[in-house]
């Protein structure tokens, strides 16, 4: 089967849009659900809300469209074959809670293991940052430049402080000599967005310890198309099925980074 | 001397708004010395050139007023008596030159050391947090409300990877159970807005360990508006006059904290 891409393109603008309103919205109710429920059970309301949206108008717009869904309202997506949409409604849900600011719509789209269209819209200040496999990236209607190489000293990396605290199951000793050697670190609370950070070439790179396929899949192809890399920290591509480590980047950094301070390590 | 708080107000922010302008205007030559010239040189162009611009307006507005001010175009501050300003003409530098965004003006008025008038001006989001004295604290038009108590576990922190990376001059093994405690961290890069936010409610605490008084004048006298506290990691108060660490956020959090994790450690 043939898909218009353009037309798919134009149809998940409107539905990201859409979702955006709704959730901004939202943040009337919120403020007086606070005080009588707790702050966790509202945001996953609006990520059901959101997602049942989407997986209603993505069923309504192509049947043979699968969906694999944070909220789990999509299918039990098993393989890539088809047409696979992977979702995520909200991400940075803490963030939603906390600061009504710095959270994400994300979304890939998949043809046969290939990432077609990506998406992430940080809602609050309106940035929709999109790809189209082969057309190059966007923020809203500005052109992403491809990414530079950049040395590690001077790189600025998105690391959470939580992945340099001892913990048996965090390779933590690992971290700490990147953390020491890049010029700065950040942490923003959003995958989605701390991808489309390094696509915008803000970060020049991101590790992470364990993130689903709706943190990623929108991300990976917005990087993807500015000659960034996305793979686990064991530089293998990710199934985009499963759990897996991130990291991002930039594709010298990326290079540099796993050679000197990951590979054989993990 | 008595002085007219609500004039030096308007006078400050009609400062501030005039440097964001020229703040944003630079974008565009950056974007053409980027090529020429290394990215550190500019910024510290901008740095001087809005410090200057402070420097040069206060004067002609008070001869009176003392200028504390991170490029050192103010004056010898030694002491808190009269009126002094205490200006970051761009605090999160490094922001600046590489994401040109999430940097910010950030300005406190002291009269005899107490905080009158603060100032955080996120230029590329046109968000200015101002507070006066005992008249609350703002971001623009929309009033800050009284920070809320908020227990340890489902507080959000504001703290730097860097400060749990091992080093002989950071008591890294103390900040690893906050860290873990917490229910998240972030990192924004910017003291200034780590501030703003501490006064916004979207983080709890913010703690770190070295800052000029520049990077925390303003910030404090917006947090001490709503009801937080801003010290440094002995809960001592700051001079404001030299280097110290710092630690800031929501009064219970700030209590328990300390107590919990800080105190008898250092």
């Amino acid at each position: 089967m043939t898909e218009n891409w353009n037309e798919i393109d134009r149809f998940a603008k409107d539905l990201i849009h859409h979702a955006g309103e709704t959730i901004k919205n939202s943040f009337k109710d919120k403020l007086s659900i606070e005080s009588k429920s707790n702050a966790n059970d509202l945001v996953t309301n609006m990520d059901k809300e959101i997602e049942q949206y989407f997986v209603k108008e993505i069923r309504r717009y192509n049947p043979d469209h699968k969906i694999l869904g944070e909220e789990g309202y999509g299918d039990q997506v098993t393989s890539h074959e088809g047409t696979v949409w992977i979702v995520d409604p909200i991400d940075g849900t803490m963030n939603f809670v906390h600061q009504q600011r710095n959270f994400a719509i994300s979304i890939g789209i998949y043809h046969n293991g290939i990432g077609m269209l990506g998406y992430i819209y940080d809602v609050v200040l309106d940035e929709l940052y999109h790809a189209h496999k082969g057309n190059g990236a966007y923020m809203n209607e500005e052109k992403l430049k491809p990414l530079k190489p950049v040395p590690v000293s001077e790189a600025i990396f998105s690391i959470n402080a939580t992945w340099i605290t001892p913990h048996e199951k965090v390779p933590y000793q690992i971290f700490g000599p990147i953390v020491h050697d890049v010029r700065g670190t950040r942490s923003y609370g959003s995958a989605a967005l701390e991808l489309a950070y390094v696509a915008a070439g803000r970060l020049d790179g991101y590790l992470t310890m364990r993130l689903a396929p709706w943190d990623i899949a929108g991300g990976k192809i917005l990087i993807e198309e500015v000659g960034g890399v996305v793979t686990n920290l064991q530089n293998q591509t990710h199934s985009l099925l499963g759990k897996d480590s991130l990291f991002a980047g930039n594709a010298d950094v990326h290079n540099e980074i796993y050679q000197n301070y990951l590979q054989g390590k993990l």
